[in-house]
C-alpha cells in the first residue's frame, strides 16, 4: 500500500499554461442505461488471508474506536479527510507562462471514482482569476437581435423552469502539449483538463422564447464579467439545440471558479466556450472574433489555413487505471485486476470501447459500466489476469455518431503538430515488467 | 430579493435528536430514462424589462470586472462563494437532548438543485461522533458462516471490480416529531435527513464469491469501528440482492462523516443500517439484535406490538419550491411559476407524482425530470399561474412497486402515533394569500 500521511498538503508548483488552443442534432431526451458491469466469477484476491491473528489492526482496539469523534457541530460545510489532501487539482511549472492569473489547474482524474467529479476536484482554467461575483449586484442582459432585450437578476433567472444534466466540460488544450510527443508521465497532466457534473439551469431555448430571437439572427456572442471579459461566439443552431444557462453544479450553487453566479453550458463543446460569470449574450448576423477566438482556440492545419470554428470535441477516451500515478508495482503474476478508464465524445454518446494490449495491434471489447448517457463521460472496464509481462496498454472509443478515435499517425497526417487543440488520438500507457506505467506514443512513422 | 450577504456563517445551535426507527428484489441494471420536463411556452416573467438603463448594474461596470480575480493557486480544492454560507447543514435545538455526539445535520433540500448533493451538504447523523480513521490502519473483515473468513485492506478491497450507482441515504426518522402534529416550519427540518450521492465500491455478490457464504447463513451483522460500535443485522436477501461496499461518494473518497474509508450501502434501506467506518461484516443463522436495532429503530404499533424488522423505505416525496424557506411573497398575481419538488421510494422507481392545491381533494398529474433511476430521488415539476390566492399544496408519489403515498390519517390508522419511524404520509403547505408557506396537517379526524 502506498502509505498515506495525514501531512499538511504538499502541492505542486501551480502556474500559467498559455492554452492558445459541425455539429450533429443530438437531443438530450433520449433513453438511456445502466449498462451491464463486468463482474468477476473467479477470486479477486490470492491468496485469500484465513487467518490474520498476526495483525495488529485487526487483533487489537484501532484509536479511533476507543475515543469519541469530533462533533458534527464542527463540520458544517466539511472537508474530505485529512488523509486525501493528494487528490487536488494541480497546476504545472512546464506549462507555466509565468501568469498565476490566466491558469489552469487540473483534475485528479485518476483518482476519479464513477461519473461524478466532486466540486472542490472541477479542473478550472481562468482568463483574468477566479471573479467574485455579487449576487445581489448580478444581471444577465440578453440583447442585439431580438425582440425585447432582456435583463435579468439572479432571482428571476431562477424562475425559470429548470432542468438537470449531467455532462463532461474538456478544455480543447487537453493533451494539447502531447501533439509533439509525450511530455509528461502523469495523467493528471496529459489529460487532467476536465471533469463532469450534473448541472442545473434554464434550457436557452426556453428562456429566449421570452426575448424573441430575430430569423436574421445566426449567432450568439456570450461574454463574462470577469476581468478579462471572455468572450465566444455560439452558432444558433447550437444555441436552440441544448445550450443552457446554469447556475448550479452537483447540487449547490456554481463554485466562485466554474463562473457564480451563472456561466454557459454547451453540451460536448470546448470548455472556453461555456463562458463563466455569464454577463450578457447578444444576437448577430455574423460571428463576433472575439479576442478568445481568434489568436487563440483556432486550429492551424498543414495546408496552411486554420480551423477557426471547431467547436464539439471528437470521441475521446482514456485509461485510468492503470496509469502513471496507478501503476500495477504491488501485483503479483495470476492476480485479477480491473482496467478502467473513462469514454466521452461531444457528438454523441459513448457506443463501445476497445482495448488494445499491444499498442493497437489486437483489440478485445471492455464492459461500459454505470450510467451511459449523451455528451458524458462513460466508464468502461476489462477484467485481466495479470501475467507479469510488458504491455502497451492502449483505449479505443466509438461514439454513436459513427466517430471512432484516430491513431496518432492518422491524426497528425489530419491536423498536423500545429494543431494544439482537439486531440483525441489514442493514448497507450506502457506497462513495464516491474508493472511501472509510462507515456509512450505509438507511430508507424 | 432576498439579499445574500457575505458574513461570516450564522449558525443555527446543533444538538441531539435521539432518533430512535419486505425486500423486493428490484435489481438496478434496467433501463432507464431522462423524462420529459415541464416547459412553459408562454412567458414566464412579467413584465419583461425593455430598457435598463435605470439600473446601475447593468450601466455601470461591476467591481469584479475592473481588477484580476484571486488566482487560483488559492484554491486547491475549493470551497462554495461567501455568499452561499446559508446554504449548510443545520441542527436544531428542538432534536437536541444535549450530546453533541450522537447528533444529526440536517441537508438544506430547499437549496438543493437537480438529484446530487454535493459532499459538504450530505446530511449526517453520528451515534459516537466522526471517526477520524486512518486508512492505512483500515481492516475490513468478513467471517462467520462463510468458508473462507476473510480480512482485507483497504487496497486490497479496491481491487475488486468496482460499480457507481446513485442512490438516496435517508434516516428513517425523518419527518418523525411531525406524527404528533406539525412541529417545525422548516422544509430542513421536516424532510432534511436525507440526501443523494453518487456511490462506487464493490458489489457484496461479486465481493462474497471469494468468502463463500454457507447455505444456513441468513443474516448479516455489519458492524462500525467507531466509538459508538453501531451495529444493525441485514437479511442474507438484501445482501445478495443490491448491497454493496462503498469508498467514494460523488467521485472522492467518502467524506469522514461519511464512513471514510468505508461504509456499507444498502439502496432504499434505513440511513442507519449502512453503517459507516466498517469494521466487519459476520454472518448466522439469526439476527443480532444489535444495540442499535432493539432501544432504536423499532416501531410500536397500536396493537403494542413492534415493528423490528422495518427496512425499506417507502415511497415518498415533498415539495421542495415553494416552502417555507422559500416562499412566494415576490410573485405577482398571474406570475408563472414553477413548482418543484423530490419523490423517492425504497422500494423501487417512482412512477408518477400527484399535486393538489386544495389540501388532497384534487390532484393534476406532475411532470417527471431529469434521470428517474431506482432507489433514487426523483425530481417532479409543475408550472403553476400564479393567482394570489390561499393554497394547500400537496404531493402524492406511486412507484413501480404499486406503492401510494397515504393520507396523514390511513397512516396513522395503521401505524399510530408512536411510530417515530417510516413517516411518508402526504405533506402539506399551506400557501397564504400573501405568499407565506406554512407547514400543515390535512387530517380529517
Amino acid at each position: 500500500m502506498n502509505k498515506m500521511s495525514k501531512a499538511s498538503q504538499e502541492l505542486d508548483p501551480i502556474s500559467d499554461m498559455s492554452i492558445a488552443q459541425s455539429s450533429r442534432r443530438d437531443f438530450f431526451r433520449k433513453a438511456v442505461v445502466y449498462s451491464a458491469s463486468a463482474v468477476a466469477a473467479t477470486s479477486v484476491l490470492s491468496p485469500v488471508k484465513l487467518n490474520a491473528t498476526d495483525d495488529p489492526a485487526i487483533v487489537e482496539e484501532a484509536p479511533w474506536g476507543v475515543k469519541l469523534g469530533e462533533p458534527i457541530t464542527k463540520n458544517y460545510y466539511g472537508m474530505p479527510s485529512p488523509y486525501e489532501h493528494n487528490n487536488i487539482r494541480r497546476g504545472t511549472p512546464i506549462l507555466a507562462s509565468g501568469d498565476i492569473y490566466a491558469s489552469i489547474t487540473m483534475c485528479p482524474i485518476h483518482e476519479q471514482e464513477g461519473i461524478i467529479t466532486p466540486n472542490g476536484l472541477f479542473f478550472n482554467r481562468c482568463h483574468g482569476g477566479v471573479a467574485e461575483v455579487d449576487p445581489n449586484e448580478y444581471r444577465l442582459m440578453i440583447h442585439g437581435l431580438v425582440e425585447k432585450p432582456l435583463v435579468l437578476t439572479l432571482d428571476e433567472l431562477k424562475r425559470y423552469p429548470s432542468e438537470s444534466r449531467i455532462h463532461f466540460i474538456e478544455c480543447p488544450a487537453n493533451g494539447g502539449p502531447e501533439w509533439r510527443g509525450p511530455q509528461f508521465n502523469k495523467i493528471q497532466f496529459t489529460k487532467g483538463m476536465m471533469s463532469q457534473a450534473e448541472w442545473t439551469g434554464v434550457s436557452l431555448k426556453v428562456l429566449l422564447a421570452d426575448v424573441g430571437v430575430k430569423p436574421e439572427a445566426k449567432w450568439m456572442l456570450a461574454e463574462g464579467s470577469d476581468n478579462s471579459e471572455m468572450g465566444r461566439t455560439v452558432p444558433i443552431e447550437k444555441v436552440f439545440d441544448d445550450a443552457m444557462v446554469v447556475w448550479a453544479q452537483n447540487g449547490e450553487a456554481l463554485r466562485p471558479e466554474q463562473g457564480y453566479p451563472v456561466r454557459l453550458l454547451l453540451p460536448g463543446w470546448e470548455g472556453n466556450l461555456q463562458i463563466k460569470w455569464l454577463k450578457r449574450l447578444e444576437f448577430s448576423k455574423e460571428p463576433f472574433y472575439a479576442k478568445e477566438e481568434t489568436a487563440k482556440y483556432t486550429v492551424l492545419t498543414p495546408s496552411g489555413k486554420a480551423i477557426q470554428h471547431f467547436y464539439p470535441l471528437e470521441v475521446n477516451s482514456i485509461i485510468t487505471s492503470p496509469c502513471p500515478e496507478k501503476p500495477w508495482t504491488d501485483l503479483k503474476k495470476g492476480d485479477l485486476v480491473e482496467i478502467q478508464g473513462l469514454a466521452w465524445s461531444g457528438q454523441g454518446t459513448i457506443k463501445a470501447v476497445d482495448i488494445s494490449f499491444d499498442g493497437g495491434k489486437n483489440w478485445v471489447e471492455a464492459s461500459l459500466k454505470g450510467l451511459v448517457l449523451p455528451k458524458a463521460w462513460t466508464r468502461f472496464s476489462y477484467m485481466y489476469r495479470y501475467e507479469g509481462k510488458p504491455l502497451l496498454l492502449s483505449s479505443r472509443a466509438v461514439d454513436d455518431s459513427g466517430h471512432i478515435q484516430p491513431t496518432i499517425d492518422q491524426e497528425i497526417e489530419a491536423v498536423g503538430i500545429e494543431a494544439v487543440y482537439h486531440r483525441n488520438a489514442i493514448c497507450t500507457w506502457e506497462v513495464t515488467k516491474k508493472g511501472e506505467v509510462n507515456n509512450v506514443h505509438i507511430r508507424k512513422s
